[in-house]
């Protein structure tokens, strides 16, 4: 196979939170405006919508077309690639591999999630979906539930503190404060987390990355539509989307995030890079549990070590390997379907020194990782700078 | 880029109807097993899963890694793709160039739908979201609602009798008696059409695709895949996605399927055929009129000629031109997000001579055309005999 370079062009996105105002279409059509502004080319080849349940937060499917037609772009090949909660990074995946296999030259991606819309037990129920319907639904057990379980099993298998399972949360407030699109722009303490309401034990409200609205949208290009533009670009060094035995209870060790650790070994084989060159990581923290587990499935903590390293401040701003440049997923925001594309513009405006008062100093290379359900799909990218 | 020629190498389905006993994983894995069976490759390099409605039929998302773990295959890329009743042609186009372009060797693809699960009014709040929440359904049209006002709009503009009109869903029928996934196998006459029980006025019951659950899938190959393999396959020539502006109430001519239109030039032209090659055509006939409006977008009949050719014989077995050589949506069946793959699943049976009775002789190359909304998304594949 004759393989293009592939590149992020340009970026757009929206604040999180409560976006009273706007509908879901709106939403989209402003991130994916902000991105087509910047773009090498007017139109992209293909257009793909991440998000998971547009259906029950707004009685809506058929995104594809439907934003494909709202931006004068009908005509335009477009589909929604829906994987849970990675459903953002998996649709980035899908048009990164049309893109660098030359099959397509340009894709415009876009991740949105209408929330709020949604009463609180609306919300659990839609978020459910991510897991089986026949089995961990059917038992009653919400996702907040299953992701108290998994913490509850991590503290206690591997001596965690409240305190040390609180550090990502307290990283990920700190790193908001400047962040213009995030929802909280507050620090917090550890105490604050420990404090907060019970939501499934051990795991508090700040704990859990909160409920609102947003969208954020990339164009990609590879080497044929990118010739001649002078725009700054991040490359797309590698991508992976893996699986992991889709249910909790399936699985011979619950805390082995397998699919995030396939996926970032295959894209950094992909990239040619050792986990040692990334300058900074987008991690899916949308439980501070979940957050410790992914950095040790992509090898930068040891097992049982996560939270532990977070409390020791391996993972703050101006650290080693600072993580959630923007706030990650408790304070920047967690709308489901965006949030793979909010940790991809993260990296785009990091790599091409756009990230104002968060900019990562002489960041050279980033992954973004991206779980739907309980790792049961990873969707996994490695950047770079543009030559 | 340097692309490969692609191949459906197998296929599976389950037949059409009430499932009462199977859930919407059951019949995927169902479809899959059965593709998976006769597929030169005992895994595919990813999985692609074709569906609408899960969400509100099954409480369930998430089904790519859902069917990859179930299948024994945790690990493999997952995704599902949707775009309305279009899910299941869009998901194959998406792994058809994936294949063609080598970024990945196979690919499993499976279309399903679980619709007997909700209640009637359930079926038409699902089916509605194939249309803008904020606008068509606002007004309280549903989806037969806004196909029956285009079908007023058709018999008026193009003098199109009740009789003729009937004459789509009379040859589905005829078709379907000898098809064994088929859900209505009885043939019937004009006369039962015209005297059906009205839904939206000019669109009686006879009409209108039948609600059923139902999956289809297909094994994806290119010529690495293939390699070595004796099995009979059938060439996938050419296939695009394309999207029309999404309202029928935006256009400036809702008799002009535009989607259809350009799908099918460019699924030709990647082809290097003309549409006179064609052996049969399986057309989304969701409602009459859809079908006829298909098949003037095509070019096979001329504007406001579909239904009128249809009641000449032009269109019947054993004419010039089948169509819908098992049934097609009134008569097969049409489980939303599956039918595209069902389509492609009969195009391959034909191809390969497997079509029993149904059997299209000496045909040597097909067009299969699945539509979402009303023509705002067309997902058109074009498929000959393997060399």
């Amino acid at each position: 196979m004759a393989r293009s370079k592939a590149y992020v062009a340009s970026v757009g996105l929206t604040t999180i939170g409560d976006q009273w105002e706007e509908s879901i279409l709106d939403l989209a059509v402003k991130a994916a405006r902000g991105a087509l502004q910047g773009a090498p080319r007017k139109k992209p080849d293909q257009i793909f919508v991440g998000n998971m349940f547009s259906a029950l937060g707004a009685g809506q499917e058929h995104l594809g077309a439907m934003v494909a037609s709202a931006l004068g772009l009908s005509g335009t090949p477009a589909v929604k690639v829906e994987a849970a909660c990675s459903s953002g990074g998996s649709a980035f995946n899908v048009a990164y591999n049309l893109v660098r296999s030359g099959a397509i030259d340009s894709a415009l991606v876009v991740g949105v999630e209408k929330m709020r819309d949604l009463e609180p037990e609306e919300v659990s129920r839609a978020l459910a979906m991510a897991e089986s319907a026949e089995y961990t639904q059917f038992v009653g057990a919400t996702f907040a539930a299953l992701n108290g379980l998994l913490a509850r099993y991590y503290m206690e298998e591997m001596n965690v503190t409240r305190d040390e399972l609180s550090s990502i949360p307290v990283i990920d407030h700190a790193n908001a404060v400047t962040a213009a699109h995030a929802q909280f722009r507050k620090a917090i303490t550890p105490e604050v987390v420990g404090r907060s309401q019970m939501i499934a034990d051990p795991l508090r409200l700040f704990d859990c990355a909160p409920v609102g609205d947003g969208a954020a949208a990339a164009f990609l290009v590879n080497d044929n539509a990118a010739s001649g533009s002078k725009k700054k670009m991040a490359e797309i060094l590698g991508g992976r989307i893996s699986t992991n035995e889709f249910s909790l209870y399936e699985r011979e060790d619950m805390l082995d995030f397998k699919a995030t650790r396939f996926a970032f070994r295959d894209a950094l084989s992909m990239a040619g890079l050792s986990p040692g060159k990334m300058s900074f990581v987008e991690v899916h923290d949308a439980f501070s549990v979940v957050g410790a587990l992914s950095l040790e499935a992509m090898g930068f903590s040891k097992r049982g070590q996560g939270s532990k390293d977070a409390k020791e401040g391996k993972y703050g701003r101006g650290s080693e390997l600072p993580i959630n440049t923007f706030g990650g997923l408790k304070a920047r925001g967690h709308p489901v379907g965006a949030t793979g594309m909010y940790q991809i513009a993260e990296a785009y405006l990091q790599l091409t020194d756009q990230a104002g008062k968060n900019q990562v100093e002489g960041a050279e290379y980033a992954a973004t990782q991206n779980v739907g359900g309980v790792d049961s799909t990873s969707a996994v990218h490695v950047f770079g700078r543009a030559e």
